[in-house]
């Protein structure tokens, strides 16, 4: 797991308080404490077996309210089998969050629309959710299948999302394709995902470009600062350029351009720049993000892995 | 602890969603991840103490919304006793959950009337629930007391539950038996169990005979498909002759017999059987069986120890 | 961690049930597990990062609720940096708890007044609070910082609470100080703790003198034995003499008497008197106790760490 703190500036940050959009202070602290527990055993025939928890604590959480839900796969012959709060295929994809800059690993090139991911905390009303995944993963390729059905005991009666991707090194480039269907159990939200990402022989310095067709999100509707419910929102297409350039020992900057074509945006492109200095162990970060409704954020902190 | 799956088959399986009683998917996948939190000091003296907490996971639960109640023991001398979430001395007779089959360990055998155990999750409304018990552990004995409060405080006037228990292994033929006073604080909910189970010698091939006087439940009333209440319900006394055989190396059959005279049964016996083969480290099991209401349930899956 | 078990016995005990003031039974068994979670890593450059979680379940829990909020901290020459759910600057004064007695560690000369401290479980309602803190030790002399905010938001107006303290030992003298402002985010209760502890040379015996400025605390009102709210109650001054004898090897022999000024005791003196015996990683404990409500209190019991 791991640890960060990181004061977190955002512009105009507000949030329902009984409904009603409500300024809130812009810079606060924010802070994670991430415990992966794992347990695994293996059997004479070279079989792995394995059971996973998630204890995570959030600032803004008044403390660690519900451990995970579990997960138990199996792994041989570099197929892997999970059953319960699986990984999904579409989130695992390798590049999918390859623009991410700073401490808190944000960015506006990110995927925007609704779908399924390992759940950190708990699945909340969905407690019949069941996923399946597979993942094959041999020499240079890694192949993913999941499925997610949001109440498998057939009371009510929502879409199962199903999705695949498939990641691929070849020579200095790395490509990753991801496709996603009902996303989140919503009726007809498909999403589609291609990254490439290219690094300079003999360095770590690299440039990428990512391509999401988002599909929707469901999002408050706010009528004069009062949300009167949720709608499903189109999240529009995403192209994003990125890089990561090493300026210094142990010191990498990293940048982003991304354009969102969405119907609600102020603007349709967005931008970071983020900066990393590796401390062993630890490492500190920064970033400054400007977003598709023109408010700027940034974070500058400390995160370190055990 | 442990981690398992299963494809679980139940015919006619319903819920209560609204206290109206509902039908669901008769097959769904059924997965558990339990973790035991085992915490020991020894004394110079040779006094072990520990602290026990059970972390668990059972597919359809959001999350772990509660670690269990913790549990403290002293162990001196082949004597143990624990404060707090104890388990109890009928829950832990040796023989009485014996003859369960299949990977989610169940049978018709298994006593049916309302005692406390060992709470892998929550006292619930009960929160001032104490329990104590004693283990007295002597080559072939074992001799077992609980006493369960279910409101120390004093405020609710609840009958405490006492149980004891003996398990004594007597050449190949091991015997086990247990009592119990005010089941679950259910006044009168005395129960009772005598179980033998018979190894042919130089082998692993066995045959078990259990009674058990299972005292009441508390159970929904349920009229017209419409939850009511719940009412204490006699649960008649249950005989159930059993046994294993290995057939193969690593596979072994078990099968039950069951026959319960409770009023409300629609037949008065219940069978099954179920095969387990052994990975070494992690088992594959499945099992078919067949109730006291004539409906047919089946599990196969796989489950592993860490 | 640790675990521990204890009769205890409060004349007069009682609680809420629905408002009403009501009785229960006066000897109870009490109980804790307290698992501590300290993930760690260091860096090249010799700096420690750590983060902290406790599992905490008491005797009348029905289960962990919550694990608690999480810490995040850094050390590095001398100083430690904490940020989230901190240890505060007052609470960990190195003698102000130093009076207490038995094996629930309770004293009549522990401070009366509301202030913030390392939560076990969860914020509760206040799930935005922060707290910073910062510890420095050198030698003899420990200083302490601590900085919480009830909501760091802005959305609720809650004062924050501010607290130094100072341990400084000389001799065979241990000195410690502390002082508080805005206590518990309480507009104007502010605390102030002195205390002295002078161990003979060559002993382990010694003996302690306090002087704690109280503040408020938020107590309920109770009319007719109805509670029909909180108000902020002054505390009063407290004066607190003690000491510690070794009677015998192992055995320890503990006392204080305490003087409180508050306007609502029925007496301005309590006193108590424990004994603890080492049973080498574990001890046997009792104490028995009379509050400035004239009721005695007494317990008895066994604790162990891990």
């Amino acid at each position: 797991g791991y640890g960060r703190t990181a004061v977190n500036y955002e512009e105009g940050r507000s949030t329902f308080v009984d409904d009603v959009l409500t300024s809130q202070n812009e810079t606060q602290v924010s802070a994670r404490v991430r415990l992966n527990v794992h347990a695994t055993t293996s059997t004479d025939q070279g079989v792995d077996f394995g059971a996973r928890l998630r204890l995570q604590w959030d600032q803004g959480d008044s403390g660690i309210d519900r451990v995970s839900p579990g997960q138990i796969y199996v792994t041989a012959s570099g197929f892997t089998v999970a059953v319960g709060n699986v990984g999904t295929a579409f989130d695992n994809a390798g590049l999918l969050y390859a623009s991410e800059v700073g401490l808190i690993s944000r960015s506006f090139g990110n995927p925007m629309g609704d779908f399924y991911a390992y759940e950190s905390k708990s699945y909340g009303a969905n407690n019949n959710r069941l996923g399946v995944s597979v993942e094959y993963a041999v020499d240079a390729l890694k192949a993913r299948f999941s499925y997610v059905d949001a109440d498998q005991t057939g009371l009510t009666d929502a879409d199962e999302e199903i999705s695949i991707s498939v990641d691929y090194d070849w020579n200095d480039v790395a490509l990753s394709a991801a496709a996603l269907k009902d996303g989140k159990s919503i009726d007809g939200n498909d999403q589609y995902f291609l990254g490439a990402y290219y690094t300079l022989a003999g360095t770590e310095n690299g440039v990428g470009l990512s391509y999401i067709d988002n599909g929707v999100a469901n999002k408050p509707v706010v009528v004069d600062g009062i949300r009167t419910g949720t709608a499903n929102v189109e999240q529009g297409k995403t192209f994003v350029l990125y890089g990561d350039y090493v300026v210094a020992p142990l010191t990498t900057i990293s940048a982003y351009v991304a354009n969102n074509d969405a119907a609600g945006n102020e603007t349709d492109n967005a931008f970071g720049i983020g900066a990393r200095y590796d401390l062993g162990g630890a490492y500190l970060a920064g970033s400054l993000e400007r977003g598709y409704d023109e408010n700027v954020r940034g974070d500058f902190g400390v995160r370190f892995d055990f």
